[in-house]
């Protein structure tokens, strides 16, 4: 069978590295990937051996062109994904997430490469939007990374139907698991104060909630839409929800890491922070349906492994 | 009364010279003007006695922050609005019209101007949604034009969320009336035709639909929206849908021009053009209960009076 060129954005990333390994396996793809080198991880050592990194900007369209030219698929998951950053700097953050996007787009449209598979975010698009939010949900952002994310899905929603690109945007729950050194999400923060016996920072009173999703069930949502995308022709723009369709809240969390780990986490509540949102929950039944997406990993479990994985990667 | 200061955006376009007339009989306001000049309008003549203009592009934020300082509302009009332009060249419209809404944005942010009325759109944000459309539809651009002004939105819900701006995005149909020179809609560009005894060209069977809404009736409801927010603080993000809720086809409009010009129009039917949409109908049930927006204008008489204004104007 022969082999279909594959280009990841972001390729040193925390979901890519996870992605890239999984892919390796199968032998089916040729693996190209771009990334800046902003996000400073070390993922490349575990990947070098099953794809060629590219290192440059998206920004540089002319290098974006030759990269991806004759790619079968793009999984596009380069992204500042941080809200907080995103208040701070709102300007920079549409710069690394929009304008990526549409150059990325631009880039495709030039060199007619047809399929992409797009890394949206379920809670900050939807904002506050009661949950569990699905497909059919009026999306509201909070934040400016919420909105870069809305941004992008339009641009794939016009690129597809202008210009007969095949487009899947997945929206992922908040994702934890391993490669994730570079990462400071709160699993990843609090195991390490776990580990070093340090307090954590509760933004809030603890009851604020997220859809927590293990990298693993991730990749499996990510490798169905990339067979989807190449089985199937004239997709146009498609959207699925990839989540755990379960709320956890901060305090469960803590519940969790101290349950394990059998001491007690010193814990400083702080103000809530603006742009984050309270509650997420995503029904991922449109996934389910066509993606065959079912996500597999217990959270008590996922944590006790990532525990166990940075207390080996980084201690 | 103090003045209140307000700054138009595109301020010599089409929808902006008949809102600075309709604002310079109430004498409420002190106004001020900024534009790039790309369009190449002649509107500046006879606004000039009523507005401040200032010739500058939005790109650049310094400017921006100088006119924008201390306003307690900005109207934000100015855009490239051709879905065909777009489609040739989706990166320049990102620029003009994503790009300078965030950096306006940062600018009210960094000047602390409060209040914000945007000009976004029902048909190219929708798509080819079922219509009739309204606030609760699902946006689902298929041009980059549409794609831009869904990422506005999206960052107007942020920027209102994040930095407590407040913000009424106007959903426009199709807009049509005097001091349009420089425009070339299918209307302007049919009764300039049968000035000249000019064929028209007719893109797709003539059966696609717009909803048109007369610029004097769509100035109240920017009226309305600018007193709105002058009386009610913390408004966030809001978003209205101002038409007619009336589907008006090409060949309509052709008999229309045909009846009252007393002749034929001799007519060339092209490819229907990528981008476009095929119908747009836009209910405004929510403008009107909370702008008490109603249109008044009847689509004959508008368009008969604008064949005046353009015979009297350009010929």
């Amino acid at each position: 069978m022969m082999k279909r060129k594959l280009v990841i954005t972001g390729s040193q990333g925390f979901i890519a590295t996870n992605l890239i390994l999984k892919l390796a396996e199968s032998k089916n793809f040729e693996l190209h990937g771009i990334d800046s080198g902003i996000a400073k991880s070390i993922n490349k050592k575990f990947s070098k051996d099953f794809i060629q990194h590219h290192n440059f900007d998206l920004l540089d369209i002319e290098k974006t062109c030759e990269v991806i030219d004759n790619a079968d698929v793009i999984v596009h998951l380069a992204a500042k994904g941080n809200v907080v950053e995103s208040i701070d700097n709102p300007i920079e953050n549409l710069n690394a997430n929009v304008i990526s996007t549409v150059n990325l787009l631009e880039a495709m449209r030039r060199t007619k490469v047809k399929n992409i598979v797009f890394s949206s975010t379920g809670g900050a698009l939807m904002g506050n939007t009661k949950p569990p939010v699905n497909e059919y949900s009026l999306p509201s952002p909070i934040s400016p990374y919420g909105a870069s994310k809305l941004a992008c899905e339009g641009y794939l929603s016009a690129f597809s139907n202008s210009f007969k690109i095949n487009s899947i945007a997945l929206r992922f729950g908040n994702v934890y698991g391993k490669y994730s050194s570079h990462k400071v999400g709160v699993i990843n923060k609090w195991i390490r104060a776990a580990l070093n016996k340090q307090s954590i920072d509760i933004f809030g009173d603890g009851t604020s909630t997220r859809d927590y999703i293990h990298v693993d069930d991730l990749c499996n949502g990510l490798i169905a839409s990339i067979e989807r995308l190449l089985k199937i022709e004239n997709i146009n723009f498609e959207k699925y929800h990839l989540a755990n369709n379960r709320e956890i809240s901060l305090l469960e969390i803590c519940q969790i890491i101290e349950k394990f780990t059998d001491q007690k986490l010193k814990k400083e509540f702080k103000d809530f922070r603006i742009g984050e949102v309270v509650r997420n929950c995503s029904d991922y039944s449109l996934a389910k349906e066509v993606l065959y997406f079912e996500p597999k990993k217990e959270f008590y479990e996922g944590i006790c492994e990532l525990y166990s994985w940075i207390k080996e990667t980084e201690f």
